[in-house]
């Protein structure tokens, strides 16, 4: 294998692969070689796309934004590419005649150690036997390898969206209210793992409890009044929304 | 003790404390009998707010806008009552001598057990010897027991209505918009676990990624185009927001 990009998804790629007997990794591409400095072997570093060994899969771990350009620069075109992007279609691909998505459909953060073994992969690929082949290695790291076509994955994306990015930032929002009355943020993590555990056993639909589904409107006021302007939008608009679709529409 | 009530926290209570060989539970009311379901003992059940026997701590487990209505409605003025509502200040219950607030920071659903122990308790109580009596009591179910006054506890209200409710909602979004395009939501419980465990290690702010914060305006619009008008809503005042916080503002 050889990975091109040096991003948190890339760190993760690279660290899974080496601790993986069944993997050899070839080289792992940056232009610039300051961003590499997590690779620890200076012989997998690679600062020229032509040098990337003669891998069975090359990895483009780069933004989604820079897939198609990184691609165009490539000079070999005979090798196996594959994205990882969720919100890449198979396509942008198009010009190498092997070419295939390997998406992992977790947040990753350079800081943050993760276990491949459980993250859902997301695989699509040109032909049966390359989707034959990046199943063989996908199974390598996960045990969660999923067929997705790139229209399914484009729509699992904008879902992983509202569950990760959205959720986050509404956590960051909390934090910040924490913060600014003295409440330690950690008090509301057994809440915040319960409301994803509670998701075993219940559907999110059954699991909404709160002001919002009870209609309480003493409460929802007494909350507006603590808000600023721009949180408060966003409270009224997610309060509309939960009253909408549990039929408490005022 | 004794409960008043028959909701979900109610049902938790019930549960709990029946559990606990230190607490013993004299009564639990509910003014209907057919709530009292979840009691398998009928000595326990009671209908009439005259019969709450002599317990040391009455908790007032109903509803948020319920608590004050309820309160009037006890002849009895001498038992220690407290509340159990993130929302309601301690004064609501100064008509009794005394009173306090215990506040279990968690969601519940009758149909999913928990286990207390590791339930933040938030206490307050109108006296030294109340808050004592309260926080030996709470520490018997749980192992997090905080005294938090009725502005912080407001505040914390507030911050759990972020992480919890609104988190459920875009859970609900995203559910509904994997069933609309055949995948399972299953496949998303790996990334919304990690989304809380990352927390662990990083704060939200740090953990924030996606194409908001990218400021790849490209899948930002395309996964305005997927969504309806509600929906995009939500998507367009959440990426504006996180953008906002991140200085990528357009």
């Amino acid at each position: 294998m050889s990975i091109i990009g040096a991003g948190n998804l890339a760190s993760h790629l690279y660290r899974t692969f080496i601790h993986n007997d069944e993997i050899q990794l070839e080289k792992i591409f940056s232009r610039k070689a300051g961003r590499l400095s997590f690779v620890q072997e200076n012989e997998l570093k690679s600062h020229s796309l032509e040098e990337l060994g003669d891998p069975d899969i090359i990895f483009l771990a780069v933004k989604d934004e820079a897939i198609v350009e990184v691609a165009q620069k490539l000079s070999i075109k005979n090798g196996f590419f594959v994205h990882c992007s969720g919100g890449n279609e198979l396509k942008v691909l198009s010009e190498f005649e092997n070419h295939g998505v390997f998406y992992p459909l977790q947040t990753f953060s350079k800081d943050k150690r993760i276990d491949f073994r459980n993250i859902p992969i997301c695989i699509e690929a040109n032909s049966e036997e390359n989707l034959q082949k990046l199943k063989d290695f996908a199974s390598l790291v996960s045990e969660k390898v999923f067929e997705v076509d790139s229209e399914k994955r484009r729509a699992l994306h904008l879902a992983a969206v509202f569950v990760n990015n959205f959720t986050n930032h509404l956590y960051t929002i909390a934090s910040d209210f924490c913060s600014e009355n003295g409440i330690p943020f950690d008090i509301l993590k057994p809440l915040m793992k319960e409301t994803v555990s509670k998701l075993d056993t219940l559907p999110p639909y059954s699991a909404q409890t709160g002001p919002a589904i009870r209609n309480d409107k003493k409460t929802i006021m007494a909350h507006m009044e603590m808000l600023n302007e721009e949180h408060k939008k966003i409270y009224k608009l997610l309060t509309a929304s939960i009253q909408k679709i549990h039929g408490k529409e005022l």
